[in-house]
């Protein structure tokens, strides 16, 4: 069987193809930086093997965490390791396209929406060629503009939409945020080490927010030895996947 | 008389006002950041003591540049300061609302606009208590649309905007600049130092680019124990300022 059951320390265990997509630092930095409040509901857009949806209820008490994917074998796999989290009160996950997820799960009800989504546009042709890791990765079942739109609607007015994303495709983000009323209010670049270009940005946005935004200080991955750096350890820590 | 004259190093010198509006680091910066060709023609938009020309004539040969300022004892100033470097030849200071560039000095004619602009918006209530060093901090006199827009006209297709802002505006920034066909392909964020918010955000946009930026390494400040990091030592040293 191409799985495998991982410790995610903390007594959490999370399963994961061997060969598939597996969950990387970009759903860990997005758990660690995203704000939760005490009795939100939660919806996370893409939830793949339920990463996220795992270490916020490791993390947070009081919270409602629906996971939504649209590949079948990832549902179930993040079904099995909320079972084995014994997480069932807390986290729920829905089989279904994320497009449809306001019609089916509610509009304008939920506190905060969470999604790492797939990061890089496809050409239409090439569509056919991508498999599960591949539709993990790029635009092939949804793209930016119906991550954001699900976000919107799923929303209260007020509410928060947390993601992470590709620095490069940044201006194309805030247009996009900005046409479905949500409004950046923080960002954190992450840069591989302090001489690279950052490939990653942290953002959370408000729902009819008004413009402003905070920079976060730089979050930086590896020390000049390549070793991680003291904050990339504590997060690793906190969130009990080291 | 209120002004002093300043070794800018370098045999360079600028005149600046003793209680007025004094040059800063974010000009210093800009001027780094800014990646100029041989033989561009440059236009810097409320260009005050014309300390970005300055600069650039000091780093670039065969270049021209029309530092544009409104306020006419700034423009006096600036004009003294490239007599002072003798750089006539290269630097024209014209005294004119940035509003009225394109069409007093050409419409997209110009390789690169850059510019220090007015950072913070201000109530119109209050404009009349605004003082010379106010305009040149906030968008008393224009605002972030007019000096884009101005950048806009004055550009070539494929011609290049450097500015520096505040990053706190930086999702309006994006969406101002693409309103005008500019489109962000390369930033750097300037941290006062390791754990503090970013305070500043270099960018360098292509009138007509595709979507896709890069955001290059921190730019910090300082050290923990105060003193300037190594890179900014080098910039002040590049640039001639220290």
């Amino acid at each position: 069987m191409d799985e495998s059951i991982e410790d995610l320390g903390g007594g959490m265990t999370i399963i994961q193809k061997v060969s598939g997509f597996r969950f990387g630092m970009d759903a860990v930095l997005l758990a660690h930086f995203t704000k939760v409040k005490s009795r939100d509901h939660i919806i996370d857009l893409g939830t793949g093997t339920g990463i996220i949806p795992i270490l916020l209820a490791g993390l947070y008490r009081d919270i409602s965490v629906i996971g939504v994917d649209i590949q079948e074998e990832y549902c179930d796999m993040a079904h099995r390791s909320v079972a084995l989290n014994n997480m069932e009160n807390t986290i729920d996950i829905k089989c279904m396209d994320l497009k449809k997820a306001p019609a089916d799960l509610g509009y304008e009800i939920y506190d905060l929406v969470v999604s790492n989504p797939p990061y890089r546009k496809v050409n239409a042709g090439e569509i056919s060629k991508y498999d599960d890791k591949a539709i993990a990765r790029h635009e092939v079942m949804c793209n930016l503009e119906d991550v954001v739109k699900s976000a919107s609607r799923l929303l209260k007015y007020g509410g928060r939409f947390s993601m992470v994303h590709l620095p490069e495709r940044f201006a194309e983000i805030v247009s996009t945020l900005r046409q479905y009323n949500l409004e950046i209010k923080r960002t954190r670049l992450v840069y591989p080490d302090t001489r690279s270009d950052a490939n990653l940005i942290l953002l959370e946005c408000i729902k009819g927010g008004n413009p402003g935004m905070t920079v976060s200080p730089p979050l930086i991955v590896s020390n000049a030895d390549k070793t991680y750096t003291d904050e990339i350890i504590k997060i690793y820590r906190g969130i009990n996947v080291l």
